[in-house]
């Protein structure tokens, strides 16, 4: 897909909401870009529905693909169908068990509720220390936003990450506790992107264009996506490359830019340049 | 998942442009939300990158879990990155060969493009060619908003769907040519959900209170969604359930509805009931 990010990672985002189409899956889009930006190959998403079974079937095969991470989204809060960390701990073939740097963080959370007004009472309900019952091994990943941690497992040198499925919990986990282990594995390689959109050519005329650009530009990849309505064809074309300083990467790039752009006006089409990251 | 719908349905998602979180996969969505409404029970989406073997591997998976229907989105095009049918063909071990039928529907559409002037020729070059080039045995599915034809495959009782990725083609062909099959194969199973909207009580609360009203309700599905800021907490909980009338569906969501709120309300929270499909 894209040459040079080696270092690989899967996505498993579980929620019935994201299987009726009640949720849009924004998560999985963020979690994608941030990865990508970070120099991190991510090769598939899997989404799954709040069974315990599915759950621990979607990690097992994503275990056995052997990426160097695999972060998971939803399911760790405190209701009874957030059955993410018994999903995982039945693929590998753990116990859930009380971690007490889990429960700590969760007590700490409660006393700032109760302090604030929030709630009544801080008490360890059994549906609170829930969120503390972790797969043995396991960490917590210390979630400023809400409630419940994040959770890292190692397993061989795959890494689990169980983030919460509330976007800005999610996020602000990953942020503070995911983005430096995914940049450090990544090394110094990253990732860039331009566009290019063409009008009055249909992707098909295209087609033969981008073979010939590839073909001269094996470090860049293109690929076309028809945007317009049917009768007013506009095509975004889309260059990517990694690279190891945006000097190179832009180089590659604008040379990309320019034959093509070339080829497309041979053929009758218009060529507008939009932004380049 | 949901109580009632026994016909399963998988989606695969197709494209580079998904794992690198450059666009938003809204095509699972809307896959996801009509194959529900239509009493289908969606259980997994996968989204694999343009690569041969991942969505051969992604279609074999798929397969063996033997799900009615597996719809997949994307890389039926005319571009080299477009590798769907490829990768169906390898999963199934057929090849892939030149389909009159799927020809003939392209041939039209650039017949018509010429006509209205949008391109110089209609010639079937090798680029167009490509999207009548079937896996053997499939039928092409017309699709009267773009060129590239969708596809159905019959593999055991598995109906393989494969849909154009540009968003309108998807959505067109789906309305014109599998709906009815969903709907045909669900029978007169239907899913109606509602929400509830509470305020001033958290999540590890309301945890208590979603199981009672589960117990005594084992045909409707509560979950609930945290949506406020951590400052201003505001829970979205969402009821559905499957029935074949809309009188006993709303009997038993209005009954779980009038429960929860009173055991919300008990604990000091707040219920508001925004709307009810």
């Amino acid at each position: 897909m894209v040459v040079d990010m080696s270092v690989q990672m899967e996505i498993v985002c579980v929620g019935n909401e994201l299987l009726i189409g009640k949720t849009l899956n924004t998560n999985a889009q963020w979690l994608a870009k941030r990865a990508t930006s970070l120099g991190i190959a991510v090769k598939r998403i899997t989404v799954v529905g709040d069974d315990v079974e599915e759950i621990a079937n979607a990690l097992r095969e994503a275990i056995q693909r052997k990426p160097r991470f695999i972060i998971t989204t939803g399911g760790l809060g405190p209701t009874f169908d957030d059955k993410t960390l018994e999903g995982i701990a039945n693929a590998l073939n753990r116990k859930l068990e009380l971690n007490n740097k889990a429960l700590q963080m969760i007590k700490e959370k409660y006393e700032v509720y109760v302090k604030a007004g929030r709630i009544g009472s801080a008490e360890l309900t059994p549906h609170r220390v829930k969120m503390a019952k972790l797969p043995e091994g396991a960490e917590p990943l210390p979630n400023f936003v809400g409630t419940a941690p994040g959770v890292q497992i190692k397993v061989g040198n795959t890494d689990i990450i169980a983030l919460p499925g509330v976007p800005s919990e999610m996020e602000a986990i990953f942020d503070s506790s995911v983005a430096g282990m995914l940049k450090k594995e990544a090394g110094n390689i990253m990732f860039f992107e331009a566009n290019l959109y063409a009008d009055n050519i249909v992707e098909s005329t295209l087609a033969p264009l981008i073979d010939i650009a590839m073909h001269d530009n094996p470090y860049v990849y293109i690929k076309s996506h028809p945007r317009g309505e049917e009768k007013k064809p506009h095509i975004e074309i889309h260059l990517s490359t990694t690279a190891k300083d945006s000097k190179t990467a832009k180089d590659r790039l604008g040379k990309v830019m320019i034959q093509l752009s070339e080829l497309i006006k041979e053929k009758g089409g218009k060529v507008k340049t939009f932004k380049s990251l």
